[in-house]
């Protein structure tokens, strides 16, 4: 079933990215084609993207309520979904120890978002993303991602559980992220080591199953009057902890 | 001028933290009064603030377009800013080193919202803030927070760069946050110290002043295939960063 990204990153992020296919470039039909619209389009035309002019009405209902689409929006392919095995094998093409983030259940296409951005950020290798009642990845989440989420290495599993297991097979730590002041905080621990941070959803957390599997529970502290942080500010935290640990590898990238 | 604070935790955190005044509390007149409601309401009488059911349109209107009151709306007096003094007192009273927040003219509520919730969670004794072109403490932002900015020392300035040269000269650092590859990163540095750490706006950064009058500028590194990080996020990861360094202090919080 097509696809309709929406605003200037996503769409442009999804045409450099070049994995899933783009049907069909929409411009709201007053706009004009400078700055950003500009780029999108000779990117689109490089690539033999059809482009075309519709009402703004048109493009208004292509969107969720209340979205802003910024006069671009692109159908496109299927999000392209990898294997567990496709993430391995970018963390050995790359000769790095395995860095993975495993998410349970996050619901929110905002957070999901922001999180993925952050793991785009870091250089996460492959993200696992349990299937049903979790959100997936649809437009808004490559939108609050600004188009990350179109370069990273996703999967989603019927059973995180049991992908848990066969990572720990793997030498793979699974860490998970509680917040709380009962388990050690996130630098007791060095993350400098094969990776797989997991975090759980909003309000409730990992699931029982899920948290009992991880090797090691850390906390991210807190000490303010308001007793909870958003799950997306938490995980971008810990994302930011285990690649200061590991050294920053991979910073500032080479020049060209 | 009454403003309207709205949704649970924004009430809520205002009652709690009671340092402005609350006139009136208004809830949908179909609501029913338990959870989250009814410690709302229980806290409001115990504040002799006068409870009155409205319908759902008033209530609507009330807060900005597509808000989500959660059937809760009340009419607050204005913001308590306090001053700079007061912040270096709240270092003192704690017997902490200084650590404060600087924000240069942010323009968005959601992401001042985000970056407050998270300065509560760390601990920070106050926040300054450039006034004009900047973003004022609104309910909006009060709501991005989660209440978290009812508890905070808030303090608007005229002249950003002017209080940074007295915060120098009471030998407070002030470390500037930059996205980019030609600064050493966050960790270069031990943020145990008497520490200010400043955030510029989105898109822009800091402006040059401020930039120049910062003692240090470091890093938040980034390696993937997006190039910039939304500010709130930084922000996040940045005193978390800081109040790592200071050896999590304050936290566990005690027992009572």
């Amino acid at each position: 079933m097509p696809e309709f990204l929406y605003g200037h990153w996503p769409v442009l992020e999804c045409l450099r990215a070049a994995r899933r296919s783009a049907e069909q470039l929409l411009l709201t039909e007053t706009v004009e084609e400078k700055g950003a619209i500009a780029t999108i389009v000779n990117l689109a035309k490089e690539r033999g993207v059809n482009v075309r002019r519709v009402p703004r009405r048109i493009m208004d209902d292509l969107v969720p309520p209340g979205a802003n689409h910024q006069n671009v929006v692109m159908r496109v392919g299927a999000y392209p979904y990898v294997d567990v095995e496709d993430i391995l094998e970018t963390s050995q093409k790359r000769s790095e120890r395995p860095f993975l983030l495993l998410l349970d259940l996050l619901k929110d296409p905002q957070n999901v978002g922001v999180v993925l951005r952050v793991a785009d950020a870091v250089g996460i290798h492959g993200v696992i993303m349990q299937e049903r009642r979790g959100v997936e990845v649809i437009p808004s989440v490559v939108s609050a991602s600004s188009g990350a989420a179109e370069h990273l290495n996703i999967t989603q599993v019927t059973n995180l559980v049991n992908v848990m297991k066969d990572l720990k097979s793997q030498d793979i730590w699974l860490v998970g992220l509680e917040i709380g002041p009962n388990v050690p905080p996130i630098d007791k621990t060095d993350l400098n080591i094969a990776l797989g941070l997991v975090l759980g959803s909003e309000g409730e957390g990992m699931r029982r199953l899920v948290r009992d599997t991880c090797d090691l529970l850390l906390a991210l502290p807190m000490r303010g009057n308001v007793a909870s942080l958003n799950v997306a500010t938490a995980g971008s935290v810990a994302l930011y902890a285990a690649w200061q640990a590991r050294g920053w590898h991979g910073w500032p990238p080479a020049q060209n």
